[in-house]
């Protein structure tokens, strides 16, 4: 039916190209690009050897607008699916532009220089997407992604009026290690250093980091440590779904991590500062990740679940009730069916059925769209076929 | 009135050399030596900047025999007070015992390859040093040390007889850092990873790693977390306290530090082993130490104080009674006298106070003696005239 190309051949990457191989009436030809082309051809033979379907793999410069161009131009596909870093969503999104191909991807432009989760820079593409009659689908991740197709489900069939939303994220993964990282430590600092946030009657509200916290009890992996986090799925959500009088996010940390992430930076070693060691000048936290676990040791060892989802409160035939829609996934499981835990297979998965929808013409309209902008029913559906299948429980009403 | 040879250059060694040059009618002539002659030149400064007096500095290499005989011979002390490292006590009585001089140390022998505290290969030099018709005195510092002569004070004058003895040391002060540590972070690790050790009814008991624990309520520095663990002058103490059912020691963590030493340890910073970094070979503790605070630099703002005791309980007149001998010291206090703090201060200055006491005739007796082998009275007078003044207050006796 069409070809795509997937820029990125990180965890996430490889879960796109996974699913993809296994959907080739839809996914007729795979092209996996990246800067370092051994990623991609490592990925490509266990994708052969997993699927039996052979994709090809290229080397490209994602920073480089004239280079993706050109490559774009060549390879024709219909679809370019971003699972590259996130400073690198304006660039392709020119040379999607530039090229004729609808875009997508699974987290918002971020400037190299600056932490800033916002949607401006990508929603200033809309005039331009439009006329170029493309599509550009922002954030079909998990969180971003599933949890605002969630909302979006909700709002369609579950309630007349939204009230609240409260989206939850739980890793209840072990890796059985005292401390690693599944990504970038200087993220995971990131978040607990800057404040948290949330929106609530037409504002933005500051708290400080890691200073609002609930004990959540979650379906399959139970009670757990939720705080207050802010995250870029809200910046549309408070503006896309009507009525809404508050929308907060919850991620989950256990004491242990967040005592091993603190004492590290407590004593300097999470600090890009670099400091002379024996007459060289040496980043700290290019040595704490060395004497880290890698993290593409943690996806075979990794046990438990993951549970993500949207604790809504609102009105359905003047009756306020509350639901809970989630999503539970297990790492093992995950690992032996794509070679990557619940994390990448989490966002992943929901890129694949993003692409599906463009590629299927049930999400295609010129202009760039979020997630709940689009008809969540097709949505859910591959969720339930694809491996992220969703559940919808009752929960009681909480005294204000 | 005699002359001494200093060896060590360190914090101990410096006020070592700053509490004799404070008595110049005792330490007619003051040498300090060291491998590194820079810093004995550094200490010597300074000493002639506080007190005005003139110290002689050299080089030496106290692993070696000959070389240290020899340097021995041609200066002709009558007493050698080593505060180098532990591993040297051996290399030491032995140059003493060839050119004729005293020897004096504040720690026991320790084998370079094995952490072994324990008395038995310097108590093996007793007959040579009888023979020779020289005094060894072996732990003048704090403890082991002015614990040591606590309990022999407690049994000359408190007690008819001792029935069991808690050492107790608490450092109470505050460097205003997350973490660091006065000294080298392996020993501060092998000790909260040993297994603990007390002597009770002839027998010694292991206990596993800080799994015995008190909140023990100190004079003037208040209540702190006390964890048993062994320490070497329990080795001489169970044996020369007569009628002794049980002696256990205890040193004060605070849970903050312990819990970045565990996150150190349990991310693999602490470790000795290599790991490789961009091609190179590198220790991480090697690494953590250049991240941590220079030791050197805690003296000037570290606050708050020690408190250093024995908790003693026993039989005085038919009477079952309870006592606490004890010495508080203040940080910043030492460190205006000597520009050492008190962890120094309460080691260096007992051991000035037990050169002294052999200078003096005082404790000459030819052998090998642990300091509670000793009269007490004069060394606990000089305790109170030379800055570290002790109290005995009594407790109540507690339910067993």
């Amino acid at each position: 039916m069409s070809k795509v190309i997937i820029i990125g051949a990180g965890g996430v990457g490889n879960v796109v190209a996974q699913k993809c191989a296994q959907l080739t009436d839809i996914f007729t030809e795979i092209v996996l690009a990246s800067r370092t082309v051994s990623k991609c051809d490592a990925i490509a033979a266990d994708v052969l050897a997993k699927t039996g379907v052979t994709i090809r793999t290229a080397a490209i410069d994602a920073d480089n607008v004239a280079e993706t161009t050109t490559f774009l131009q060549a390879e024709k596909p219909e679809l370019l699916i971003n699972v590259a870093l996130p400073y690198q969503d304006l660039t392709l999104m020119d040379a999607c532009l530039a090229a004729g191909v609808h875009y997508m991807d699974t987290a918002n432009y971020e400037p190299l220089d600056e932490a800033k989760f916002e949607y401006k820079w990508q929603w200033a593409y809309q005039d331009r997407f439009k006329e170029a009659g493309l599509t550009a689908l922002l954030g079909s991740g998990f969180d971003p992604g599933v949890t605002n197709v969630f909302c979006a489900y909700a709002q369609k069939h579950l309630f007349d009026e939204i009230e609240t939303i409260d989206i939850l994220d739980a890793n209840a993964g072990d890796h059985g290690y005292h401390f690693a990282t599944n990504f970038n430590p200087e993220i995971n600092i990131r978040e607990i250093t800057a404040n948290g946030r949330y929106w609530e009657e037409g504002e933005w509200k500051e708290v400080e980091p890691m200073s609002v916290h609930q004990v959540y009890d979650f379906p399959v992996v139970g009670e757990q440590d939720a705080y207050l986090l802010y995250h870029e799925e809200m910046e549309s959500l408070c503006q896309n779904i009507k009525g809404l009088k508050r929308i907060r996010f919850w991620m989950t940390f256990s004491q242990k991590y967040l005592t091993h992430l603190r004492v590290l930076e407590n004593v300097g070693m999470t600090s890009i500062e670099p400091i002379d060691f024996q007459g060289q000048q040496i980043k700290p936290i290019e040595f704490l990740k060395a004497v880290l676990p890698d993290p593409a040791s943690l996806g075979p060892r990794t046990k438990g679940k993951t549970c993500i989802g949207c604790d809504i409160v609102g009105i359905k035939d003047g009756q306020k009730k509350r639901v809970f829609i989630y999503n539970t996934c297990d790492h093992q499981e995950c690992y032996q069916e794509v070679s990557s835990q619940a994390i990448s297979y989490t966002t992943g998965v929901p890129a694949m059925i993003g692409a599906q929808m463009i590629l299927k013409g049930l999400w295609q309209e010129p202009g760039v769209w979020n997630m709940e902008q689009r008809d969540p029913d097709p949505f859910m559906e591959e969720l339930n076929l694809r491996g992220l299948p969703w559940q919808v429980i009752d929960l009681p009403l909480q005294e204000e």
